[in-house]
């Protein structure tokens, strides 16, 4: 991926102890502009009385990641990328209470600050740093999108009480590092779909946020998984996590397959993961009358909703959006998932990278080579 | 509406008491081809062992027939068309147990069998009569779609135990004329849509569904309810029903009009009572992050989600579409909402007819003239 | 357990093929008082439109026929016991669409009609024969224990659209046995407390119930279930069905493990599946703030509440009870749990009878002698 | 009520403009003895970061004060009292955004931290002082049982982001009195119940909470509301809240005519607004197979659940529990409630006392004299 230029580190860094003063510099994956992250020095951030800074162990890249360094998805230059921290309590604010330095913790990709409105609505999802009063459009998502995130060698946590989850000793960091996100992500789409015992299932895309989907409609008693998939790496992982059928797209249309599959009988629950007009259409062509179409995409167009696949607006469908729910509980209860061997994500992370590589993994991760999955980034 | 012929009705024909045998042919609003809807003699229908025979009393023209009329939607040649039946037991079938020839009942018009796997889901309205061991895509509507319908002398009831609902004596046949369709449907926006204590609703539309819908909001406790509405009349009614604010949408633009209305928050849930691409995309963009859109229209066309309507997905938005609940128990409910006066939709009826004149009615009611919002039509 | 008769039976008896007459006599076994389940010659019943008379392949003993047996449950002198048939339909009533003779069915222990005002209100099990227009106190439960029961070589099924269910191909007698009653309430335990990803789920006592309640909190994603036992066969079947700890009551108190294993939290849900004072207690006892008490016991007493375990009313608690889920979809979606081989209930049939031995079955069952789960007993 | 002693209130005190410096003393009612609360001086208490004090304009005595009062809930000796807080913010902890000094607020009587995991469950009202990484025990009730109330010159509100809700202009003090505590907890039994348009509801004693609870019912879409009471002055007002029949219990068995209100059927949902066996009884008796009860008494002994009442548990009934609920969202939409005039509270406040004269109103209060149903203190 050569327009990702690597961006000359030229200091000499170490992590500093907590006995001794902490470093003025650390090193970040900044958002320089389109087709640019760089690696570069930054301060250490101050933290006030609500905040946590973390020392990250252990980081990855979303795919969103690489919308953002295409430009696709726009965020202010100089930000520090990453939303997805394994980390170590380096210091607390004055008035964070429950938790103590030097315990290993993660963080959700979405940091509710659970006394906005939003919040009090049971809206987690929903509650970012320009809501005030009332809601605000963007949503709750801030590491890397509003504010400084993961992929650096420190991170702020804000409102830490709500947000930092003690790691079960016992887990290493990768073991934990899909619960930020995609675990959390994937899991809502069953979650929300409302998947329940004996439902059929179908997962349009087996990228790790589709594999999670696969892995929570298998969590919540699906009896009939349907993974649409094309890679064939992805489609061994899919049946790994629980799919019981995969539909190669590229060599049929996979709505026919899929309604030759359930006897005409359409899908219970269609889980969207890719973010396309084809999955969202194919999702909702493939529900049977009162299901529901369970959306965890970041499109990037207008949406078309056929008629046909509508039945008009009289098919008593849902169609439901989720943005990855964060706070300590989920972390939690995500942890306890992977503590419980209910499942193993642990094929998940295929490459590893020091932060002093992390262009290179851009690289590999965007162009999907290698087979790779997810990467693992320890600074 | 010159395009409705009118059809000559040449037999003298009376109603036959229960004591008499029944009449051979009764008179039916029988479509024959976009833009012909006329009324004409058939045979009284025969019963099966579930089925019931009802002598219709007072039944009314619903949009959607306006629908089959213009050859929107099509239904066969020589269908009778009509779905909101009030009349009198005059048969039931072999099998039927727990009524009486000569009650005085309602139907929905969504006739539920009860025992489809549709219906065993709790997606009563999704069962119709192609279904088998699994779902039909067209749902339950029958009645004036898929068997003949209720703008005739005699109706016959399928799976009558499951549809019968007795009328409460001390009320009238026009006080229980919207509970079939129209009030059911504008309830089931409201409902589906989720509605609490304290939540603000948008209602797109004050026809005689969307005024329901506002009836329903009303009903279930929204504190804030914007009813969307040109018309001078149907305002009046809205705000009768429980509006606390209308907006003109042939002022400006609603969607402004309503951030205002809500500080910049949005409504909580918005319900769609058109079934057009403006009043489905409005209803998107005055959500909140977490709003539910409840949608009733019956759409024509496909239709589009604009991008940042929809958060591009991340804004935990629901889209749940409903066709009207049928079943007995449905109608006890709606009749009981009636009976203790809890909302008063006796304006609605803005115009009567017998049925030897109900091409006229027809005329009358698609082309909006008058102040129309319902007709009565009494055999 | 001698208080059981064995009744003389003094015909030759042979199961007839359906192409000649059927047998005018039948075997079944038959309450004549409390300690007296005999085998004895009945007719074979005739059926009416709606219902369909089933060829018994296999069936099964439930603890609530021990009930019977012991005149804790009263019931019909001369009734048919038994309510988990397995069976080839034998004759379909004359109004009985969408099934063949012939076809290989079950049909849950409760028979829902489907039409009635509790399966419109979407409370199925509710829905006894003496159910009219309103509710009925007694409950849907009707096989056994209002009408003629599964313990025979013929049982008729009441409703049989709603009731029957194919067996796919591919499953045997034994595999199935379990959807009618036990998979289908203890599945429902865990689905009534609405447990979820990450949940702690205590079950209080593993008989067939509660391994179930056990093996349906594993289905939906719990990840820490906690079962409570103390016989050793039942205790190594709960961990085979995905208990993760077992808590023997007879070493210690329940309450206090269980509240040490969650470092004082207590759990999300807790099922009661034994009937008792001390269980329902317990349950309550451990729960969170906030938590779910699913109880699935009958009870023979009066319960009390104890005012700390219920935090004086103020614990956000929730108590719900549940009677077996019924109808075809239900069993549907069972059967396809044990056919994608989510849960192997295999181990649940310890013993095998003949219908001619069924008087001895009972004998072993009610002593629970030789490590008896389940019994399959066949005509 | 005799047993109150009046504590001689010695310095005269006057309430300082926010421009001086703030008093070093206030008034507040505080627990002495079991039969003791006395009006002293007590230290303005010092703010946190999170915090907010409140310069109280009005409060108000509840029924639990009442137990506190009797020694029947225990609470530390020297505790001011008090949980319904109107007033203005008098001082912002350091870390407090979104609010001014000098706003008229109200909180509600439970004060959810809103990082809690209590909270981030959605179980706000079960986070109280002692949760921390778990869930306490006592619950979410600060105000008055845990830390000082609100019965005082001044009171410090916790976590104030989570609970300041600002008053409309145009409500007074009276008129927003009630949302704290009884508008809230009234309300709350008929959601948790579940209420849907057409319902039949019982609501045990009409109390000031039970008085809510019949509001919060007709406000859902109830359409028969059966309100239990002796009390004329209380049958009356729970006419007016929407109450269509009133069962007096001193005049015959309630459930025997609720019974026979229903036509033998029961009703769908029952409140239970007392705290007491009889009450609780009464309310299961009289429930549908499929109903719920909805449990808001404060309980003083163990409850007895009788067999037949819970139908041996086979009757899929539901028990809910639910303490108040809080946080300024909660208090924005019941402030809604009385703006948009949805119900009328007005009449409950039917005596005024300046604080000086709490102990009067407590004697009045505890004593049901004069047909008090709330009073208003203003200091």
């Amino acid at each position: 991926m050569s327009h990702i230029a690597v961006y000359p580190r030229t200091t000499s860094f170490s992590i500093e102890t907590r006995s001794r003063p902490r470093p003025a510099k650390m090193r970040a994956a900044v958002f320089i502009a389109p087709g640019r992250i760089v690696l570069e020095d930054k301060p250490v951030p101050d933290i006030g009385p609500f905040d946590a800074l973390l020392r990250i162990t252990t980081t990855t890249i979303c795919g969103t990641d690489v919308h953002i360094l295409k430009g696709e998805y726009p965020v202010a230059r100089g930000l520090t990328i990453g939303h997805e921290p394994v980390g170590i309590i380096e210091k607390l604010g004055s008035a964070v209470r429950g938790f103590k330095e030097g315990q290993r913790v993660i963080a959700g990709a979405i940091t509710p600050s659970g006394y906005s409105t939003a919040c009090l609505c049971g809206c987690h999802s929903q509650d970012g740093p320009g809501e005030r009063h009332g809601f605000k459009a963007m949503g709750g998502w801030r590491f890397g999108n509003t504010i400084d995130g993961a992929q650096a060698d420190f991170l702020l946590v804000p409102d830490a009480m709500t947000n930092l989850a003690p790691v079960p000793s016992g887990l290493s960091d990768e073991q934990v590092l899909m619960c930020p996100d995609i675990m959390s992500t994937g899991f809502s789409g069953a979650e929300k779909g409302g998947v329940r015992i004996g439902d059929c299932v179908a997962v349009f895309a087996q990228g790790p946020i589709g594999l999670c989907a696969t892995a929570g409609a298998r969590l919540m008693g699906a009896t009939r998984i349907i993974a649409v998939e094309s890679i064939p790496a992805r489609q061994a992982m899919a049946r790994r996590l629980g799919a019981d059928v995969v539909v190669d797209f590229s060599k049929g249309d996979p709505v026919a397959e899929i309604m030759r599959l359930t006897d005409g009988r359409g899908v219970d629950v269609a889980i969207e993961a890719l973010g396309r007009q084809e999955t969202f259409e194919a999702a909702l062509r493939v529900l049977r009358p009162g299901g529901t179409l369970s959306s965890l995409g970041v499109y990037s167009t207008d949406l078309t909703i056929p008629l046909g696949a509508f039945a008009a607006g009289l098919g008593d469908h849902r169609i439901v959006t989720t943005l990855c729910p964060g706070g300590k509980e989920r972390m939690r209860r995500l942890m306890e998932v992977v503590a419980t061997e209910r499942i193993d994500l642990g094929g998940l992370v295929t490459h590893r990278f020091p932060l002093e590589r992390i262009v290179d993994a851009y690289e590999l991760f965007a162009a999907q080579r290698d087979g790779v999955l997810k990467v693992a980034i320890t600074p």
